[in-house]
């Protein structure tokens, strides 16, 4: 397995590899990689026969005030994961090499970014589309993985590569989950001991949702009350609790067809993210 | 050569070629073709092995009340030349099939889209880089070629690769003129024929202004002043008279580099543009 940083050297590599005829993978994440990562390589490895990771922590899609310095980087232990896993290469670019000069071009979704994290995060979408435009221009992949967890991302990402035409194809791979239900993520680990337990509530609000919608709940504000009341009892801060349309995020009240189902809670100054998608015929 | 309506048609082609090692020439037009465009399928066809001459006349890049149900669509005549100049293939499509839904992707550059025609035509420049960046996606060309003519979306077009580090080559053909210097455009058959004789006062403007940069001149004040008093002799309405930085599009005072002096100038209701860039040592 490769690493470079440069992106001239993807491109050879990546060209290498199409010339003989190569179906090409991209796994993008900010490093810190998880076993939910390691389900996005995995997959890739099963459909492509070249399987790029870039890890790049993308300053454009962090607001004043996150997490952008204290994000964790541990290039060393990612290469080692990845290289367990199969990837043939890794692609690790300075800030620099991804945005040379002040960055003067974005890549702007309507309407899908407007709500659930994007009402809260500011800027945080056009930063995330403009470095996945960047990279699937970059790499040149056939297929990109994404993960569920970041459920507005898949949805604002596939309305990008509609939108703009862009060729490759976008495979979104299940939430990984502790065994007590919560959704491996990058920022679990600034949980303390106590935060970690009360996390559960995330997954717990959403499976008792799906419990009710089941039992033919179909009343959104219902519904979303009574995942609120749950996520408080373990005393979770609610950043929102939001039944929306799993196409467009726009709320529901009367929920019907394919739905997302979503929420993001603080505990302390972490900030976490779960949701669940169903499909109500 | 071979007309297509339909995006697969255009990835099937273009794909076939490439597999025979052809290198892929895009011209992107909203048809209405003149000397102009020919000398871009020209250059194409000088260097490339494939030739593809897009014609879609951009609902996006018209603002409320500019000329988008009157603009002349002329597909016949345009295929015509197109195949006499030995172009490969045109893509029409209809604007179902670039727009099949409502748009709410939108590629969007800051700074160099904000003077100039951007200033009187909001959401101009973001039609224009989107549709490019949906015809770049579509046909993955290896060089697109554009005129020099509309120097803002050349230079909005450059950003735009560099930022999104697309693949393709950008190559900029300089004005083609009429010979009494009135650069050619479509929108030249609006003009009566007393408005195409004193229409002559835009490419004056900026000759008389070259030569008093020539003889020394570097104030942007003066020479802007001089260039109205040119055009406003002629009957010409101004809509600007400007000279900014060739890369940026900001305007100068004492000019040196490179440097952009571009002029809109309204007939009636027919707005022409032109410019000159020179490279001040």
């Amino acid at each position: 397995m490769k690493i470079v940083h440069i992106i001239e050297e993807v491109r050879q590599s990546v060209q290498a590899a199409k010339k003989q005829g190569a179906k090409i993978g991209l796994v993008p994440t900010m490093g810190a990689l998880h076993a939910g990562h390691g389900s996005l390589i995995e997959a890739a490895m099963a459909e492509c026969d070249f399987v790029v990771v870039t890890i790049f922590v993308n300053p454009t899609q962090f607001g004043p005030g996150e997490d952008l310095d204290k994000y964790p980087r541990t290039l060393k232990e990612d290469a080692a994961y990845c290289e367990k896993l199969g990837a043939d290469l890794i692609f690790a670019p300075s800030d620099k090499e991804m945005y040379p000069a002040s960055q003067l071009v974005w890549v702007d979704v309507d309407k899908l970014t407007e709500g659930l994290c994007g009402a809260k995060r500011p800027g945080h979408f056009r930063g995330v589309t403009t470095v996945c435009a960047k990279l699937f221009n970059i790499v040149g992949a056939d297929i990109a993985y994404f993960g569920q967890k970041d459920a507005q991302q898949v949805a604002v990402i596939r309305q990008m590569v509609q939108g703009l035409n862009m060729l490759l194809e976008i495979r979104i791979c299940p939430i990984v989950r502790e065994p007590d239900g919560l959704a491996v993520s990058s920022r679990n680990q600034y949980l303390s001991a106590d935060e970690r337990q009360r996390a559960v509530c995330l997954s717990q609000a959403l499976t008792q949702c799906k419990e009710q919608i089941d039992a033919g709940q179909r009343d959104a504000a219902i519904l979303t009350a009574r995942m609120r009341t749950v996520i408080e009892h373990y005393g979770g801060r609610i950043d929102y609790v939001e039944i929306v349309d799993a196409e467009i995020l726009q709320p529901l009240h009367a929920i019907e067809g394919r739905v997302l189902i979503a929420v993001a809670v603080f505990f302390g100054r972490t900030r976490l993210i779960d949701n669940i998608l169903l499909d109500l015929k």
